[in-house]
């Protein structure tokens, strides 16, 4: 039997045993759901047992007094002492729900329909973590072997979606037995369905929240207007100042270091099928593409860094009019940084931008709610991904192009503490539905993913010995 | 019995009764509270009885279709029919009470403490209104006439806090009713409590509400971010350029016409003991003054016109950190205006600037709730203001100086549609925290009002028969 045919024997269960892994909650974000993230986790722990992992474990995050949510760590070492070791990454946890109004069917009541399996997680990122299953599985069944051909530790996250507070204290605390040659990932998405493609990197990313207090109290715009600072004025003058008019962003010493795009990756990326129009449908009906001047709008989403106001608010929001000059304004921003930028620096520059910015009579406050996520990047040519395109090739008999992610996850904190070179191969699609209504994914690329994941520990034993 | 001493008997069931008009929460922007407006209405016609008005009604405002809220009219003929008429002008109705947890008291439970009456509309503007009742009490009781030396009529309206938007038509409607030779106006402020003042002027208003539309959903600004228009950052910018490095107001043709300040009107101001760093206290703290460049704080209030930002929101406005690209951007804007501007041109400049402002990819509504309210002006050589003056004088003993107005109200619309002079008669405090938590009133400055109140009715009938 191979790798094909050994999927298509099992897909049924799989997709079945999937279905019950998405009914559970298991929503890092919200304090009620600690109990589902958990059971979450041990849902997984028993799968992986059944799968053949000689060994499982419940790791737990945070400390004591302040618990993190739990992580599930299996391992499968290789017949051959000499085989090289992977970690692949994934996490269990999924984003909140709302607007709960908008999901056509129950987020957490996970359905088949048609080619789709549709509920949260489903491709971000339990679909995902789950084809890595079926795919070592068919590994074995090809091979009749009765371990896979390199040593597969899996490292399944439980706070992921929560920005991964404790994960990277996790990856120092627990380095010895992470120990590694490569880490895979499979948490990102590829071109199409009928474009399969490797992600090379994900922006990184820092948030920030600025207030800005005037007056005590809000002040009648009659007595005191025009003649005292208006704290939603100088917001607006803040925010409208953190980009050029060329759409670059302002802060100093934002753009030193960045690592720019090489005249081959632009030319691969021009090779991709992208529609603009298209795509400006998938963001939402956007009426027109509109970013930094000099790059394209894969460009821009992939590889150039940003400033994005998130949300805004101050004075009178609420119906009719009320004529003030209002205490307070409020501003959640945040940055998608690429290769060579650091967060804490940018937060720092973000710090320093504010006060200067903020006029005198105002009063500025910033926070930052986390240490920001670093971006990371893997060179084309490195032997991971050549390994990877190999399998990806092998599992959709077609030319493997490369992208990459303009989201952010704690990848470049895998890269940097267990100091291995990072691979993407993922089958999410940028139309699931990711942190929105009605998640999906497509059942036959889940298939698809767990065929090239078995081929890829293959292309792996194979691509160090020749390395 | 003189007027001071007939006042000085009958202070406390005025107070007594104040309070209870206070209680009723005649909030005209709140749709909840039209029948309270209406009881507000209603309590006032039956004490406008009791105070002696053969003739007291209710008027109704709107359309069948459209209703709006009602407005008091009470008449009371002079003995002499070649005496003059005057009207006098207030509103029964309040601002919004938001934010409710500032208040150290309810806002409609008014108490007397100390010095002070607590409690929405104490000052703004029932108090205000209420001293005439006294006043022309008074006047009666120290002349022992059956009738006042003047004809008087009182107009009360109950949308001024909303931006009285039926007040021009019932004006129109009730013109032959509400014939005069002046109207007296209490619904503005004097300088100090031991510096008695008359205002000459308001600045008119004219409110807009602008919103942004971008995606039709909130994008994830992973995917999206840096490569779609962010209709926040649209709206910042917008906003942002509402004004010059000068602080001037950037619509155009915003200052065409504008009646400048003369040098003897600046000559007067400068004559007030203003202590900027007092007033920046009263302005909640303020920490400095700020405005258009060339002028000084005080003119900047009241003689110069302003834009301003009361509110504005759009994206994640919840604790915790989204990092979207938001569907939509949401701001209320006012303008403040001077004599020689029209509020119908300042909203085309603003519809026309928001047209050229907003980037390709976002879609800009403009909204006018109301067609504004025009600003007004009474020259200080005037009859009538000369006759207020002296009554003022009678009252407080001592030199009457001159201010204006920086808020606005349907005054311009009264002279324009009554054809005859404005004359500004007032006791209420800038620091009566009118539109704000903690609305208050010094019941010693409403004995004063009354008691002006009193002789000006004297006052007008000598004035116009030396003129």
């Amino acid at each position: 039997m191979d790798v094909r045919e050994y999927i298509e024997a099992n897909a049924s269960g799989f997709f079945t045993a999937l279905k019950d892994w998405l009914a559970i909650p298991s929503i890092s974000g919200d304090p009620a759901r600690r109990g589902d993230v958990r059971r979450s986790a041990e849902w997984l722990q028993a799968h992986l047992r059944e799968t053949g992992f000689p060994l499982v474990e419940i790791w737990e995050t945070g400390t004591q007094d302040a618990p993190g949510l739990p992580a599930v760590f299996a391992e499968w070492p290789a017949a051959d002492p000499d085989a090289p070791t992977v970690v692949v990454y994934g996490h269990h946890d999924v984003q909140p729900v709302e607007p709960l109004d908008e999901w056509e069917t129950a987020p957490f009541d996970p359905i088949e329909q048609g080619d789709r399996i549709i509920g949260r997680g489903a491709s971000d990122d339990k679909g995902q973590v789950f084809f890595h299953t079926l795919g070592l599985k068919a590994n074995l069944a090809a091979s009749g072997a009765t371990a896979p051909p390199v040593t597969i530790k899996m490292l399944v996250e439980g706070e992921e979606e929560s920005g991964s507070p404790h994960f990277p204290q996790l990856l120092r605390d627990r380095r010895d037995r992470l120990a590694c040659d490569a880490i895979v990932i499979s948490d990102t998405t590829m071109w199409a369905a009928d474009v399969p493609s490797l992600c090379t990197g994900m922006r990184g990313l820092t948030e920030a929240e600025v207030s800005l207090h005037g007056p005590s109290i809000d002040l009648h715009s009659g007595s005191f207007g025009g003649a005292v600072p208006n704290p939603l004025h100088a917001m607006a003058s803040l925010l409208a100042g953190l980009h050029d008019e060329q759409n670059r962003v302002t802060l100093k010493g934002f753009y030193d270091g960045v690592v720019e795009l090489t005249d081959e990756e632009r030319e691969l990326f021009a090779r991709l099928p992208f529609d603009e129009a298209a795509w400006l449908e998938t963001a939402g009906g956007s009426r027109a593409a509109f970013g930094e001047e000099g790059f394209t709008t894969l460009e821009r989403v992939w590889a150039r860094p940003t400033a994005e106001v998130n949300g805004m608010w101050g004075g009178h929001t609420g119906p009719g009019g009320k004529t003030i000059v209002p205490r307070e304004a409020h501003a959640k921003v945040s940055f998608r940084l690429v290769a060579g930028q650091d967060p804490r620096a940018v937060q720092e520059a973000f710090a320093a931008y504010v006060d200067e910015h903020t006029p005198p009579g105002v009063e500025a406050r910033v926070r930052f709610p986390s240490t920001g996520v670093r971006p990371c990047f893997s060179p084309i040519d490195s032997v991971g991904v050549r390994a990877a395109r190999r399998a990806m090739e092998r599992a959709f008999g077609t030319e493997v192009l490369f992208t990459r992610e303009g989201g952010s996850g704690p990848e470049a904190d895998l890269a940097d503490i267990l100091e291995a070179p990072l691979v993407f191969i993922a089958v999410g699609l940028d139309e699931d539905q990711i942190h929105a209504p009605n998640e999906k994914v497509e059942k036959p690329l889940l298939l698809k993913g767990a065929e090239a994941a078995a081929y890829l520990w293959d292309e792996f034993a194979r691509g160090q010995e020749s390395s």
